[in-house]
């Protein structure tokens, strides 16, 4: 008899616990094929004067970053990574990008045979060549296929088991299958799309968006405009993706992990927030001072993906193709007028396939 | 020498007086091509006891549909639509669909040869087989090529000159480059689509899926659900376009006419709020008194275009294969519970290609 399959989950914040709970309980159901256990890695910090790890296997809640919802009691929550994945051959990575590499190099050589990965991590990675996928990172660092989860899927609501969406981008089919078993529900549909790239560059890209979706706000701009700015993004987020990938389809835009994704996080979140901001203030206070001010420590993503992609693109001589992407990076960090944001956009042809001159 | 191009406009509600100044506007600056004189079909009618086209000819503005904006003086009322389109070869249709055929049988023999059309009109016709058109209405009963401009375009934002997109969706790539030049200006932006139906289904079926969007207003559902519902619905939009007609592209569906009109409309917009009211009723007011009670008037566009679609559907035994659109006719039309909205999304499978089971 072939040895079941073994969950671990690495990463418990708030998105980390609210798939834990997912997970937990789908694997439960089905004893058949999935070992009941998942280990999740929590790294370990003292609350009260108490274990975070104690807490959660004690009383089933994550007190810190998933308040008030119930884990089940077969999530198991293990203080160091290595003991966290023994046994596992289904490795859920959701963690913040800048530790996945020192991460992984704590497991490569510890993984279980035919092991698999999905990450839920938003984000992209860099080198002077250009892009890297984090699926990329982990698939070669720990010698494993990586699957990614992506898709307009706020954690707290998907705690409160709203109905949303999510997009598994695969390589392999039947590793996809087993992880659809394993996030599905009810209430969080997933739907399978074999386009890696497709589905994880857009997690990365949409906060630039939002960015733009802001200054709209901001300015007090209407409907037409701002659904116009999202579109924009949208045709560059795709020319990106098509630019530095293969095989990228255009169909992948239109699942989850694509539009929906981007228009939650150009309606709502904080890049949006900052953003309009900025713009309210006329570009007189910085992204840094409104970080301070309205994000209680947390940082802003879009900024910091505004200036890589910036750097990539100007690197390789691409700046031209990316009007988008440089007019955004140009208001948030050269002093550009934002009131010129639409001028400077409505200058640059933005085309698709098919256009007339 | 060849004869100058000269443009009349079939239409002077809010859009088509919008319209009128744009393109009064842009054939004015490039007579070397264009005729300055705009003809502009005007339905005749009283206000304070004037004629509305003598109003317009000699104030230069439409005070009923387009109040405070000035018209450029080439643009001239004509009360009838048989003197409108004398000498003209580029026909602007911009009415309301109901009155499409009627207006054809008047023009049919009176076009000038070579003579071609574009449609502004966001609707759909039907027989007993199916979809038809309205770009092919006018195609088949004035015998001439007919293109689309549709987009996320609220006429009285761009009035306003405020930044937008619209889309041509063109067979003749020669005369989608003249439309472009009478339409766009710089807050005006113009892209083509070579796919008529791509670009013209959307405008009729966007206004279902806002009903859906109001509906998770109304319930109080978050960002995630919501962003959902609008891609479900897009998917929908998608294969019925690819369903009825041959040719359809994927691409199209990002253009300013489809994801972006879609948000507009889902985001704002008189489907979504009459949506909203319902499903805060608790589905106990019928959309005809929400209508009265919200529109001071106007007609629900979503409802109407759902029960057509569900008769179609139900005619060519599709029903199945568009859930989507079912759900939305049965909570509008059978007294089906809208709080059950999801749970019945949710039930059916709503899949991309390359999708997992």
């Amino acid at each position: 008899m072939s040895e079941k399959h073994k969950v671990a989950i690495l990463g418990s914040g708030n998105w980390g616990s609210t798939v834990a709970r997912i997970v937990g309980s789908n694997v439960r159901d089905r004893t058949e094929v999935f070992d009941p256990e998942v280990r999740i890695w929590v790294y370990e910090e003292l609350i009260g004067g108490r274990k975070l790890t104690e807490i959660i296997n004690s009383e089933h809640e994550n007190v810190k970053y998933l308040p008030g919802k119930e884990l089940p009691e077969n999530v198991i929550a293990i203080p160091d990574p290595e003991t966290a994945i023994e046994g596992a051959n289904i490795l859920v990575f959701v963690l913040p990008h800048q530790f996945v590499r020192s991460l992984c190099g704590k497991l490569a050589g510890k993984i279980r045979e035919n092991a698999f990965a999905v990450s839920l991590i938003k984000g992209v990675d860099f080198d002077e060549k250009g892009v890297i996928l984090i699926s990329d990172v982990i698939s070669r660092e720990l010698g494993v296929e990586c699957s990614v989860l992506m898709g307009a899927n706020i954690a707290n609501e998907i705690a409160d088991e709203q109905f949303s969406e999510a997009t598994i981008g695969y390589r392999n089919r039947e590793h996809a299958r087993l992880l659809k078993h394993i996030f599905q529900t009810p209430y969080f549909r997933i739907a399978g799309a074999p386009d890696v790239p497709g589905v994880e560059i857009c997690g990365a890209l949409k906060n630039i968006v939002a960015l733009g979706a802001g200054f709209c706000d901001g300015l007090g701009y209407g409907n037409n405009t701002k659904a116009a700015v999202i579109r924009l993004g949208l045709i560059e987020m795709i020319r990106f993706a098509k630019k530095f990938f293969k095989d990228v389809q255009s169909m992948t835009f239109l699942q989850s992990s694509g539009v929906a994704d981007l228009i939650t996080t150009c309606y709502g979140g904080r890049n949006r927030r900052c953003a309009e901001a900025f713009a309210r203030s006329g570009g007189k206070k910085s992204f840094e001072e409104l970080e301070n001010e309205l994000l209680n420590g947390q940082k802003l993503q879009g900024t910091l993906t505004a200036k890589e992609i910036y750097e990539i693109l100007q690197r390789q001589n691409l700046l031209q193709e990316f009007p988008f992407f440089e007019v955004i990076y140009a208001i948030a960090y050269q002093g550009r007028s934002v009131e010129g944001f639409l001028q400077q956009l409505s200058e640059k042809e933005l085309s698709l396939e098919g256009d007339i001159d």
